[in-house]
């Protein structure tokens, strides 16, 4: 293990954290909110400190960096940035208990969005802000962050690409340009132009400056924490249709965002991914109106399709968001298939979570692929994704993947089933939702509820497994081992 | 295809059937029941006649099999026993209605033990016997009583080996002796010995011999249907002892009893499948013991562990036979782990349903390979089970198959979630007690309900599941596929 590289790369992430903090303590203290003024200087002053003294004890780092180590180093970053980020709301009394702060800023930087509050919109607004912040910084990630702004080592550009790995969801990561750092680069200017693109949209609805940041920050990050009480219900339609398109953008894999500014087209539509994408969402979204019509849950057709597509492309996406408690009116045909979504999640390269739609994809070739060998033992074929040949290696990562994300499910489901006082509903949907990075859950922690009454042993579970579906299971294993912590 | 060896097949498996039929027959005769004997002489007369047309036209078939033409030659079988095998059950009136009697008859020869009949004990003793003698026939596979018996042709020894792997449940089917059909031999004559012990230690707990043979059936098939509408829960605690030990013992590998034959107990304790499913066992037994004790479910510790053991002997050998209304009585966190022990299921080479242990272990070890792999990309390790190398293709089939299974149970519960007027605790449950052989699920389908309510799409698609579930899925699907049936 690198050390001093490790130390030097938590000063950095602190560093930028301390950075982050600096708007919500400027709104606090314009608007003269005193308690959480005092939770923001504590934080960065104790985030600042410990920066400066790993950067000060790290002098003369190397860069010599593999694939474990950027694994550890991405876990050990993540856990840093959530301890140091629920010190505002701790300290500034909005959530007085630690494990709820820290199960609510966990939620915030892994954009899974749920929640332990019954009313956020009560909280002091520089607090409101930092959560939604959070969801920003988390989506496309803090580390991919730091690789597009600092240039840390000039000597090599595999630790760059090890963190991307890690860091970015899904089984592959394709550098857009030649260059790594330049990848990152161009990711976050896509990202920032679409948050900018998303405010404006929501500014023009008549949303204040306030709610459409926010909002924009929760639907960038894929995250889902609003700043009203019930979500983006009491907005109007044109909002909820703003909502709803700019989720399902985030959704989408920011290659293609690349691809389309360079005049690509016939490489976006060629994308496999992408078609599976778009049919799970309008395949969802007739079944959901089909369901919701025969069942009259809605006055009429328009708004039936308005909700079955803002929840769609919500729970797809794993925002979270809702404009209707789906939990209390939906039919259970509607809600299973909600609960599918959850684990088919958004596509790879996007600020969305779950299982992602390109691994869907995959498992679904290889299973084809098993099924022709039965059939012709004599034949190997080759899986192919958007006409490109996918390596034995990757494939064999995507069942292992798969296989993982089942066992960390089923053994999180069965202990969170021990600690909550909720039935089996709820408790798998906890599970799912937090291990989906997507929010809500059914019943008693639905889109009307919230996480508070889950139990502390359950929240912990929770905590672990929205890190664990954020960085895709395998950083937070690799940082659990031994070997990782062995000298050599 | 050959078409002609598949119906040869076919011709021999409904002859084996109409034989199957006498001694209920007899019993019908024996005690006057009127409408069953018609019921059971019409379909032995309908298999008879089928049989003997497919037996003229089928002469000089050569037994050129092929992988893919064992699998479509199993799937058929298996459909035309359990067309036959209702017809019992439709003729006599006892179940008037086609799809219910065909549920239950795929039920029975599933060894499922789902259940459409709200008080069995109704039934005639001849269709009640009929009934439990389904579990036994499809408990260690029709078409390997088929290949143990007569000897199709002497040419080769391909086919016995692709109908072998077809019918068997697990990942890989080991020889026991050089010659397969030696091996079909073995097989049926532990599974013989080991049921007419069953009887035997029934007898001596008083019960009748009626009700002794068709409790060993169900218990020797692991399919779970009873001679009682509350299944053991009426008979004492001896029975109930006897019945949790023959369980356990009936979801182990048949090759473990053959090497305890052999006086080889050094291969035994190495068995990585048999120490990782008594561990399951045990482990699951202690804390569901633990948490009924804490909820003060049961009067005191011996009731309670002598409930827990057997419901957790019932759900993981797929069974399903109950003592106790669990749905009603047991906490959320015993009936979770109740719910993931189906998924788990029995040994492989057992006449148990579910994934399989040794699948699991696999499963397991590739995770860890997988990890190491990432953590140190030069090394490529050798999965071993046992002490021996898995081949990569075992390996990567086994990765398909979980796949596969998932895949199918996502969609049968997404069908069932539209069509059954049930919640989502019971959809769920009613897929993986079927999918998995088990038998009751949660709920409204639980121990103390039956299949009857959940309408007739739901019972299409859980009849598709006991068959895919019992024949492993692939059978199943190559039978679905245009591919099979192409000449070449």
């Amino acid at each position: 293990m690198n050390y001093k590289m490790l130390g030097r790369f938590l000063s950095l992430i602190l560093a930028i954290e301390t950075a982050s903090m600096v708007p919500a303590l400027l709104i606090s203290l314009f608007l003269r909110e005193t308690r959480p003024v005092i939770g923001f200087l504590s934080a960065m002053a104790a985030a600042g400190a410990v920066s400066g003294l790993l950067y000060v004890l790290t002098r003369g780092a190397d860069s010599d960096f593999y694939a474990r180590e950027g694994m550890v180093c991405v876990g050990i970053s993540w856990i840093a940035l959530c301890l140091f980020g629920c010190l505002p709301f701790l300290v500034s009394g909005a959530i007085p208990n630690f494990l709820d702060a820290l199960f609510e800023t966990v939620s915030g930087f892994t954009t899974t969005g749920s929640s332990i509050l019954a009313h956020p919109s009560a909280l002091p607004k520089g607090i409101l802000y930092w959560r939604s912040f959070s969801h920003w910084l988390g989506g496309m990630g803090v580390l991919v962050f730091l690789l597009a702004l600092v240039p840390i080592s000039g000597r090599n550009e595999g630790y760059t690409l090890h963190i991307l790995r890690a860091e970015s969801p899904g089984p592959t990561v394709g550098k857009l340009v030649p260059k790594m750092r330049q990848t990152a680069k161009v990711l976050y200017l896509i990202y920032i132009a679409l948050t900018a693109l998303n405010v404006i949209f929501l500014l023009c609805g008549g949303m204040s400056l306030f709610d459409s940041v926010c909002t924009a920050f929760g639907t960038a990050g894929t995250g889902g924490f609003g700043t009203k009480d019930d979500s983006i219900a009491g907005f109007g339609s044109y909002i909820q249709i703003v909502c709803t398109v700019f989720m399902l953008l985030f959704g989408v894999n920011f290659s293609i965002f690349y691809l389309i500014l360079l005049g690509r087209l016939r490489s976006v539509f060629r994308d496999e991914e992408l078609r599976f994408y778009l049919l799970t969402v309008f395949g969802s979204v007739g079944l959901i109106v089909w369901n919701l019509l025969r069942n009259g849950v809605y006055g009429g057709v328009g708004e039936t399709v308005r909700h079955a597509f803002f929840q769609v492309a919500s729970i797809i996406t794993t925002t979270g968001f809702s404009t209707t408690d789906y939990e209390a009116l939906w039919p259970s045909f509607s809600k299973a298939l909600l609960l599918i979504l959850m684990a088919i999640g958004a596509c790879a390269g996007s600020t969305g979570g779950g299982l992602k739609c390109s691994r869907i994809v995959m498992l679904l070739k290889i299973m084809k692929r098993n099924i022709a060998e039965v059939m012709h033992p004599q034949k190997v074929k080759t899986v192919r994704l958007s006409g490109k040949p996918v390596s034995e290696k990757i494939l064999a990562n995507t069942n292992a993947y798969f296989a993982a994300y089942i066992f960390i499910a089923v053994a999180s489901f069965t202990v969170v089933s021990f600690a909550s006082p909720y039935g089996l509903t709820e408790n798998l949907s906890a599970v799912l939702a937090c291990f989906n990075n997507v929010g809500p859950g059914l019943g008693m922690i639905g889109p009307a509820s919230n996480f508070a009454g889950i139990g502390a042993v359950s929240k912990s579970v929770l905590i672990m497994d929205m890190l664990a579906g954020r960085l895709e299971i395998f950083p937070i294993i690799v940082l659990f081992s031994r070997k990782s912590w062995q000298r050599g």
